[in-house]
């Protein structure tokens, strides 16, 4: 027994490494409970990797008013590079701030200043949650005010949700031209 | 002896586990050599903090001509918080993206497009490296472009850095004003 006791420790410390260097880990936080409730997981800033940022510009002058920071789970990225969509399982959060704009030295500049919340997306391509319609075309939507992480403010992806990525139909709801890493 | 092995595995994993989650770690990847010759971090997408966003106007029109992502190493926005002000050591890495801009559902917004490189700063109060004209102020600086994180083009921080940085000389050279997670 005493050889197993110590090739069980070597896999487990293996394991957690490679999390520790940014690659797939084995037990990723959880972002959707069996009833297909969401909530934005908890590991993102440390395991997902950054798909991409967006500027939404100020309604009257320059500036922007939004900025938009977006990350995929370990391993989405890959799958949609050899595969040519989005995997099931995949997960995206995108955090959304408002922002201050200013004079600054290198021109008019705007900041992030307060996290308004996180959208976030569960590729699900087996239409999981029939009853839940948080859930359908392929994905489980949902918004989360930032004081809040674990509960949803949406009640329906379809008026919630989607009517923004209706342009996007074609590449699975997303808009993955804004994503240069899923280019090959 | 048997005993004591099997403690230090336990420790082993513990530390490691630790970085995992976001902690910091035991072991950053290096961003200074003995000389004070800077490079990017290799861990900094899964052991750094976001530390915030930036959006630079276009010169013309709507739209940003810029985004950048700000990243601070474990442990900074801690003792900031703190001390009031950046411990030796902390390390921040700004990506600067190229950006494309359109009509979306949302108005007119910018993506990062191309990554152009990135801008690092590592605190250094004690003056470490008197002779090195990318060290100074408090900080060593350099500017690396996308094509090589590990050797940077900038000769000379006084010319290439800090010209951008005077209005934020009184926090350190640091825009602080655009990093809530900085603010008490």
């Amino acid at each position: 027994m005493k050889p197993m006791g110590g090739f069980g420790i070597a896999l487990v410390v293996s394991a957690i490494s490679l999390a520790a260097y940014g690659q797939p880990e084995r037990n990723p936080a959880p972002v959707a409970d069996a009833e297909g409730h969401l909530r934005v997981p908890a590991d993102y800033h440390a395991n997902y990797h950054m798909l991409g940022a967006w500027a939404v510009a100020a309604d009257r002058g320059q500036g922007s008013k939004e900025l938009h920071v977006v990350f995929a789970s370990p391993g989405t990225i890959d799958a949609y590079l050899r595969d040519g969509h989005f995997g099931d399982g995949s997960v995206l959060v995108k955090e959304v701030f408002e922002t201050a704009t200013g004079s600054m030295t290198t021109g008019t500049v705007s900041h992030a200043q307060t996290l308004k919340g996180w959208f976030v997306m569960v590729r699900d391509s087996k239409n999981s949650h029939p009853g839940n319609k948080l859930w359908g075309d392929g994905w489980g939507w949902s918004w989360f005010d930032a004081a809040n992480p674990s509960k949803t403010t949406s009640t329906d992806y379809k008026v919630n949700c989607q009517p923004c990525h209706v342009p996007a139909k074609a590449s699975e709801w997303i808009y993955v031209s804004g994503y240069p890493a899923l280019r090959k």
